[in-house]
């Protein structure tokens, strides 16, 4: 504490200081009897604390603190079997990748190129400079970015018509001549895929998953159903799709992504128990009439013959479902409680800023109000009065004091 | 600033606030001489200023601006060859995906399915419905869900047994009856897998690795150990299973998924270099006790013979490790500590507020301290006192600086 | 509020409280004629309030609520052919995995051993303890960690040279051995990659992509340029390596990592079609100095030849790259710009904190402003004053007002 050393000595000094430790300050207050400035007053302060207690501390739970990045483990598996042509087609063919992770995705519709092998073969008329009369319309080794491969410089005839493209290097036959679109897999609407997510807090040591416990034998049976089911983690595609407001018959044709959202919202001041996940399905690529839309992509399967590596090209078009975890749990916590009960306190202070105002410029007439309020001091003030005699070496100690009490 | 221009002229207007400027305002107070109030503000005080020291500035490095959202690439790489039977197994046999990402599984069990080809055979016992005696009890094309195929409508013999089930169009012979169980991977408990991360810091422009520059021999050798060789991220499969409290043995049997938690908790304070990862592993999956719980997936080799496709299906049990990064980053920072600190002053307010209440409720016994720290007045105030008269036009202007004061 | 009720009666008590309502409670205020503290008082006022103006609310958008976890949803597909010896390659040879999801990796370089069977050979002279003279040198069934096989026990000519190494049971011929080391894809600098991405604020309900509507024709031609094609998402590999700081002819020899970051930075309170991501490439492993730096790993495709399977074993360095999607959004909210105000308003109160510390310190010499500031009470106090007189019962009232005040 500032206690003036060079006017009074170190005993006086210290002997403030510890005295200084048995007074307390408050702020000396006017009170002005106003209707107007009262009721204004209790309004802002009912505008603060109705914010504080219903908003902050109920809707949003201030007094809990909180995590939002729990971690999360996704496991899914399908499930199925559908006749496509002749074939019966079961999971292992039509789920990729096989790991089951937390993106999967299953084929619908199939475009197969067979018996792909190198070579070389016509280019598709379609590709820019592909169409030739004579050998010299082609160049050799010039790979079109478009294209299939790199030219061999001869003008043959497309396959079994009568016009003629570019000779290219490449698996041929091309795809574009030769892939045969197989119809879809419309069987798939009821296929169903497994979603197990486990999710844990790590500042709560909570562990929770999406599977109620002994229910072995229920999963075997059930699918879910926001209503009937709700912890079921099977899900239909059907299901998924319609949630997703999308139809299964357009996705068939175009393919496309769709997230597989698990919400859980937790409040740990009640039984963990009762923390369960929500779902819902959104379709994540670019809506139908935006280019470039749906989902599909290419793989092929390898095989050889008498030394000679065949493939066979698959355009597959499909469903492919990103499950995404989102997680939030609260619990009661005494440092945000405090913290925020500060805050509340505080901003009420905003109300005498916003009265103070209103009080010193349109209430205040004959500035009887501010003359109360302000009372002014320079270096040549008049002679303290009784009162303040009481006022001695002590007077300095306040100088610290006064801090808490400015605030 | 408020200056009443009704009342006085334009210029005394920007006089007053022009002198203003040169203007301090600073709260009266009431000092108590209280022995308890003392105390009680003292100690009130002390509980503030030790929260926000200790807790916020020490403990929480409030001083600090954090990120704690990193950038982080994981690159993952196992090793290790194994005898099964009398064939030898090798990574790329056992780890899919083989791309080495942050998600990469081990098979540790497989039942597989030689030579299935599409075909017609009997379904399986156990499938609802599938036993029979004459073909009048399989209806045909119906396909049951829970079965591996339509049925063609005929009732045959179960494989080499002598009762019936009727018959399917599926992949044949059906995995329940023909699958055979392989002896789980034993020796997999060494395999090792190489865990290279690297994380970027943004905000702080830091860029750190888990692996020490220079030590090219040494991750040649080093499995990682939290005592010996901190800084070789090369880990036995026997180690994760049993930081993770797993029985190996019940992970071959079932299969598990196990998270890798790689944690960044910095410090760009002190040098970066004392920046380095700690490892945690936990199963993931749903406890044992629950259902479904373990980690499987099926795949299929495929080969042709003379022209007719083949497949051999593998079901695998295996762990499944997800690599989970956390980081946390903090470094000084000016604007934090300051908005810290003001909030710390700030809730030293909180002080006067329980005093004054103990103040004036329980102490204030004869009234003698609310008479001082409130002044009462009312528009028909009594007339000014002495020093009140210093007070002149310059009053008003007094309105606008008290906000500052008034908080 | 604390209405004393052992020494008034109820009646009192509720009157008082009632009265209480109309009265406005305001601090008396000592104004200090100082030119130095006047600066000083204006001087950290201004700082604060420029901080808070400036920094606060227009650099750090304080008004708005901000959403930076949105829902992303990354669908990735190469394009390009290329010719590798007489061999074309497309990119169902080179892109792994082929699903086309957030993590992509294209192939640059391979080493393939063709025809791997399971049998006998010799180990490769590298690992320990592989070199012997006779039988005698190798034990049977010890399986050396980072030899390819458990040996069998007889010592053999290294394949057709003239020194000796224990045999082994693996896939032989082992690739150290016979691997074929093919040339680098260096015209995969020209293929193209397609990142389509679309982005989710659940919180604003906004859905954005990083293709523009009506764009078909234009994304079959265009690449990505900063400047001239900033809404084409097709990024030729060369641009991303050299957007990396990277030499491809080093990324095709060693392979490495690159990260593609996505970031979405959007103002709603703006038009949202002004929402458009920017682009930026990283290597993510470690640098080239730094041991196993670049990316690298094995695969295998398996045929039968006579009932016998086989391996063609690929160990593949290239490209990985990783889409990294950031998201920052906001929108004007009255709660934070609310409470981003009242903590500015109550920030200033820290300039009234310095000033009363310098008052009384420094500048109060001879303690005139002290004397007025402060104003001494103790139980036994001098009688009230005039003006005081007309404090009654309300006094009390009052003690519950001032906390709004004290603050």
């Amino acid at each position: 504490p500032a206690c003036y050393l060079r006017k009074m000595g170190f005993r006086d000094c210290l002997r403030s200081c510890f005295l200084g430790f048995f007074e307390y300050e408050t702020p000396k207050v006017m009170v002005v009897k106003n209707r107007t400035l009262g009721v204004i007053y209790r309004g802002v302060h009912l505008l603060v604390t109705t914010y504080f207690i219903w908003y902050v501390f109920i809707s949003q739970k201030a007094y809990q603190e909180s995590e939002t990045r729990p971690e999360s483990s996704v496991y899914t598996k399908m499930k199925g079997t559908a006749l496509l042509g002749d074939m019966v087609q079961d999971m292992v063919e039509y789920v990729r990748p096989s790991e089951g992770g937390d993106v999967i995705s299953t084929i619908l519709r199939r475009e197969v190129t067979h018996d792909q092998q190198q070579g070389v073969c016509a280019e598709h008329y379609s590709v820019p400079k592909a169409n030739c009369t004579s050998d010299s319309d082609c160049k050799a080794g010039e790979v079109n970015f478009d294209g299939n491969g790199p030219g061999t410089g001869r003008c043959i005839p497309y396959y079994n018509h009568t016009f003629k493209t570019c000779e290219i290097k490449s698996w041929c036959p091309i795809e574009e001549f030769a892939a045969v679109r197989e119809s879809a897999l419309v069987e798939a609407i009821n296929f169903t895929v497994f979603i197990k997510n486990t999710i844990h807090f790590p500042k709560f040591k909570v562990l929770r998953g999406n599977i109620k416990p002994n229910k072995a034998r229920y999963l075997g049976r059930c699918t879910y159903n926001e209503v009937t089911d709700p912890y079921c983690p099977i899900f239909r595609l059907g299901y998924i799709a319609e949630q997703a407001r999308e139809k299964f018959s357009e996705l068939c044709r175009t393919g496309g992504v769709i997230g597989v959202f698990i919400n859980w919202k937790c409040d740990f001041d009640i039984d963990p128990s009762n923390c369960v996940p929500t779902y819902a399905f959104r379709r994540l690529d670019l809506r139908k009439n935006l280019p470039s839309s749906g989902y599909n992509y290419r793989f092929a399967k390898y095989y050889r013959r008498n030394g000679k590596e065949f493939r066979t090209l698959i355009k597959a078009f499909g469903i492919r479902l990103d499950v995404i975890v989102h997680g939030h749990a609260g619990k009661f916590s005494i440092i945000p409680t405090i913290i925020n009960m500060v805050t509340a306190l505080t901003s009420v202070g905003i109300c005498s800023v916003i009265c103070d105002w209103i009080l010193l410029t349109f209430i205040d007439k004959n500035e009887v109000y501010s003359e109360r309020k302000f009372d002014e001091v320079s270096e040549e003030s008049p002679p303290p009065t009784l009162t303040e005699f009481t006022l001695t070496s002590y007077g300095s100690t306040h100088s610290d004091l006064s801090e808490g009490v400015a605030l």
